[in-house]
């Protein structure tokens, strides 16, 4: 089986897809899903999430980090942990994470999102969905490889192989390496370019929720590729 | 002063860039002008390259690893070594490092070819040259990127670190922590993709040559953009 990580998201794929945006946008879905939401839809531009508006449906995003106007909800997963959203759909938009899930469900076959807070959970959903490979793909920021993502990716390997022999790609040496030489996750999350901007906009807490490791279980698996976007279900 | 690693070339840049094919473009081309040439030519087209056929011009290039039919040499460091280019232009085209110059040389405002082999010299001409900011622009291999030009990456950061203060990236800092875990630099290059693939074509011989550290200060510098391709010269 071969494990393959796409240090920012340039590829295409053909089996199982682990999509990664651990500052914010793959962490705060799976918390709006934990906290009973009962699925969250990642749109392809802001427009779409806007035109979804309506009786039972949330939106959720940012841009720069920040909530948008018309948005109920920003990004924080630290606010939506602290929210009930039992029997609400949740519609999402963000700058990286969002577009990252796009690229992989135009060709993956299963697509998960993953984060640092259900590492071990989506990990193995993706073994045992995974045929021939597992892409882990990390959504980076703004175009450039992220220090928080390659780092979660680093964890996701780590635990895969311990389920099993893989062969390894380039990508996924370099993210190992990262995650063996770092031991607190809140060093790289906080020090990554993502992490810093937050901090400079009050959103820290959100940095110190997100670095968290398996801390839940629940995996948003995209369900359906709608025109109403990607659907992710538990 | 900031320090920038691209893992791949996706950037526009600009003032300094140095860019690394460490597995071979950048390391053959520096040896090319150790053994007398008076310029190297990077061509945008494996076609370019052939019109340029002709008296005084030597055609180096691969595809696969492997030399292109019509061509006099391939692309091995190891090769040219061995051989005197004294007055004579060798005109470069490969799969992944002239292509990578060629993004860099669109915007940078100097462009510098990198490997392990010039590492300190070309880490200290960049130091030299630039004013705000130096990039580092991975190669890496058909569109992936690669454990071999991220920890050569690593290796350039170290040398522009002693040499004064910067402002990392999320990319200098994976490529830093890759160089730090790993010693011999052989480790990396044998065990990336590129290294691999060379071993498998009987060239294993090149990427021992191209570990070797800081071994010569000869510093491809483009000097020249022409219709002809990239000029560089030392």
């Amino acid at each position: 089986m071969k494990l393959r990580v796409d240090l920012l998201p340039y590829g295409s794929y053909s089996d199982t897809v682990l999509v990664v945006d651990v500052l914010r946008a793959t962490t705060t879905a799976a918390v709006f899903l934990e906290q009973g939401a009962s699925e969250v839809r990642f749109t392809a531009s802001l427009e779409a999430a806007l035109e979804q508006r309506g009786e039972g449906i949330v939106l959720a995003g940012e841009r720069g980090g920040l909530p948008i106007p018309d948005f109920d909800l920003g990004n924080s997963p630290l606010e939506a942990s602290g929210l009930n959203f039992t029997g609400r759909t949740v519609v999402m938009n963000t700058t990286n994470g969002t577009t990252a899930a796009h690229a992989a469900a135009a060709s993956g076959k299963h697509v998960i999102l993953a984060s640092l807070r259900n590492a071990h959970a989506a990990a193995r959903r993706a073994r045992s969905l995974a045929v021939e490979e597992i892409a882990i793909v990390c959504a980076g920021r703004e175009g450039r490889s992220g220090l928080d993502d390659v780092y979660t990716a680093g964890v996701l390997c780590e635990y895969l192989l311990a389920m099993g022999e893989w062969t390894l790609d380039d990508g996924a040496r370099i993210a190992l390496t990262v995650r063996r030489q770092v031991g607190d996750p809140l060093e790289p999350l906080a020090g990554s370019a993502a992490g810093e901007s937050l901090e400079r906009v009050g959103l820290g807490q959100d940095v110190q929720f997100c670095a968290r490791i398996s801390e839940s279980t629940v995996v948003p698996v995209l369900a359906e590729h709608s025109e109403l976007g990607l659907i992710f279900r538990s």
